[in-house]
């Protein structure tokens, strides 16, 4: 980041990170407005195959990790196929990020042997396998979930899972602006809509949700930690 | 790290790593060979905190992330009982950190929706969910997969998965002695042992290994690159 001649930025880079940037570097913002991705995904592709042609070392700067949710795939085949050679860096994902910062280890020996990322915006496609993932037993972590939370409650309900297994809602995990809401799965949609949750967010669904409150030094338990 | 008094560090931790911690600083090895889990994780829980009640400033130093399978829940469980506080931070966890080095994005659209990281441990214990796994149709990460190959191989094709489904598997991800060896779920056995495969090694199975071929630039193509 520091060596590119540009820097192409999401929106969810933050200022910190920016201040990293050389002052003389080129650095254009690319963000997508949720809903508009389609769009513009096209154009940021064109847009650094045409500035690496232009003999520029281009750094794609990305939130969280960009082979998970993140696009990266997309971008490394089509710049892979454009013969311009790339690198990936990896990055720490909202669900491991969230982990750390709020005290939910996303795998617990006891609690779950496994973990799953997966995005809220499949839920809206009939495409999540929802009694697959009930069955599964172990942690889910839905990305984007905010605007599909009745879709998720009523899929892993009508799919079996337990009404009072755990949930927990991170609004802007890792940030200063962190928010952590926990509850049930039958209290989903009402913690959503009662603590006014907005986008970014993920939601963890399974038993180490419990841990959460214990490791959370803030919290006052778990009771307690339900905004209702 | 660099501001602890202590620093106990596990098996994996590379060189370069250890070399950024002080050289007054205190470093303890409490590396955990396979196989001898259990016995030595309560003496290193114990070493934490007699450490810490000696007034030290500690640092858990640990390879990939602590709450994906790296037992640091256990850890902060045990701490946070003992009325030491913890701050815990996120790493890059083995499937992500092979994603990016290897060229394999966990998560591509129109091949994975999304991404199970899962140990290759529980396919002993008859505790893997190995229909479910498969109904998924998405990415899945097999963590200490290697000596659990053939269990693997057996549990994901007698739930139904096509026998063709590729599979890599990556030894000593993202380190300089990094291999993948690419192939399909038939031959995940013969691969393992013709390659003399050994742990740490991670095995990914799902349509996004064939990005693997395209993305990584030493590969000559998704035949060629099968050791067989």
């Amino acid at each position: 980041m520091q060596k590119a001649d540009v820097v192409l930025y999401d929106r969810l880079i933050s200022q910190d990170i920016l201040k990293l940037i050389p002052g003389s570097t080129r650095k254009e913002y690319v963000g997508k407005a949720p809903g508009r991705h389609s769009a513009t995904q096209d154009q940021i592709i064109s847009r650094m195959i045409s500035l690496a042609r232009q003999g520029n070392s281009v750094c794609r700067l990305k939130g969280g990790d960009p082979y998970v949710f993140g696009r990266g795939g997309e971008e490394a085949v089509a710049l892979q196929a454009a013969g311009i050679p790339i690198k990936t860096v990896p990055g720490i994902t909202a669900a491991i990020g969230a982990g750390a910062s709020c005290g939910f280890p996303l795998t617990h020996r006891g609690l779950s042997q496994a973990v799953t990322f997966i995005t809220g915006h499949s839920a809206d496609e009939s495409e999540t396998h929802w009694t697959a993932l009930v069955n599964l037993q172990h942690t889910l972590v839905f990305y984007m979930g905010v605007s599909q939370h009745s879709q998720i409650q009523n899929g892993l309900i009508a799919a079996g899972m337990a009404p009072e297994m755990k949930v927990a809602i991170i609004e802007n995990a890792t940030s200063l602006q962190q928010r952590v809401t926990m509850g049930t799965l039958e209290e989903l949609n009402m913690l959503v809509s009662v603590n006014s949750i907005e986008s970014p967010a993920i939601i963890i669904v399974g038993e180490i949700v419990s841990l959460g409150a214990i490791l959370n030094s803030e919290a006052l338990g778990w009771i307690e930690e339900r905004i209702v």
